[in-house]
């Protein structure tokens, strides 16, 4: 969606270490934004986007206008399955079916041998590579890691929103997902690693603030998202929390047979 | 779906004519049938089919089970729009929804470089060249014409399932659509089309029978499915009717400015 990032730039170049013909889409998709979302107020810098892309050897830029993807006539929607039910899918409804369809979408177009996601939407990444799986589309999926700032918050286009106040609040919620991996690999319980994690996100927004801001914060099977059990080895700690009036997630993968143990 | 008929082996026909390596997938797609429709009974007849296939020149069938199209864990929907909520969508909900979805992984499986569906299911036709259009997806349409028997009736798995009573009533059908036919090239308006249809199909099943026989008997724009108006030019007349406990659907597409006047 544009406004990029460092987290976006190292998406360019895995694929650049594999010499691909690099194309990137640019496009603030309306389908996956619900009525009282930011749609309008996201971030369109699509000049310094475009000098970003050049520096990183892309070939290629796709930033169609809403009609080039969304024509008169347009009906046809990809929906995603249970996968969406949870965590940003039930905050957001209809959201992983925007998504579902502009990423058929894009993959329409341009016909990609593989195309690179980060590991930041980590329900995103699953629910494509779901997709793509069940509509046997020959594209492999490549999901890369989260970038941070040193201080460990996650890079998002919506980081732009925050006020220095927010900039400080905004890393109770990796700290949060850090301190739900101590208390997971200690061997504690579902709840507990929720509380946890839900303690820190108290300590820095105000116990009367807390549960207004919290959105979710889970411990889920990597893999399904289904809650997690004593038997779950990966696992996927993952939050969203409001600070001011932005909208932040963050998550953790936690390999329980092979992390600290 | 197999059990295949003349009007079948018309579209292998098609593709053939153009050289193609053709591929024929033969499989009864469990979600385009609703919960009281005929999924168990649908003919299934793979080893005449395979002889047919052989015969005329096909390469290669595509015969998966349940299990293959719809693995464990599949959840991924395509579903049509407002295409689908006239005609035999309005009667058969989430029909088309299954017909999206099955193309869309068809699609996928084979990549092909263009796909032959039959005019006798005008508005499949239609959805699919939307979905195919919509998800930008580089494959190429091509709609071949009804096939029929020598007194009308198009041909259609379906037909198996009429006794011989049955096979004479269902002729009004296409009776229905030609009388349809000639009151339009005399320039009736929409409604008197209609009635015509419907008389027509009352002659045969009886007034007492033939409002709850008629699924629709539609008059409307051969490309949006809006009911016809003055202006329309390209024009369907389509029908759906039940002959005893067997649902027929037929259609005629008529030009307005080309056709008898």
């Amino acid at each position: 969606m544009g406004a990029l990032h460092a987290g976006h730039i190292s998406l360019i170049h895995a694929a650049r270490r594999r010499n691909a013909f690099t194309i990137v889409s640019i496009y603030v998709n309306p389908t996956q934004f619900g009525p009282n979302e930011d749609l309008a107020a996201y971030p369109r810098t699509f000049e310094t986007d475009r000098a970003a892309c050049r520096d990183a050897g892309v070939e290629l830029i796709f930033a169609p206008s809403d009609p080039v993807m969304y024509p008169p006539g347009d009906q046809t929607r990809v929906s995603a399955g249970p996968l969406a039910d949870t965590m940003c899918g039930r905050h957001r409804p209809g959201h992983f079916d925007g998504v579902c369809t502009i990423v058929a979408k894009l993959f329409g177009v341009v016909q990609p041998d593989f195309a690179v996601f980060g590991q930041k939407d980590a329900q995103q990444a699953l629910i494509i590579r779901r997709m793509t799986r069940d509509l046997f589309l020959p594209i492999e999926i490549d999901v890369q890691p989260i970038v941070r700032e040193p201080d460990g918050l996650a890079l998002s286009s919506r980081n732009a929103y925050l006020s220095p106040v927010e900039r400080r609040q905004a890393l109770c919620l990796s700290r949060a997902l850090h301190a739900g991996r101590v208390s997971l690999l200690d061997g504690a319980p579902r709840d507990t690693i929720v509380a946890k994690m839900r303690e820190v996100v108290a300590a820095e927004l105000g116990e009367n603030m807390v549960d207004e801001a919290i959105d979710y914060l889970v411990a889920v099977d990597a893999d399904s998202l289904e809650p997690m059990t004593d038997t779950t080895n990966q696992l996927l700690l993952a939050g969203a929390v409001r600070i001011g009036r932005t909208r932040l997630i963050d998550n953790l993968l936690v390999d329980r047979t092979a992390d600290g143990r």
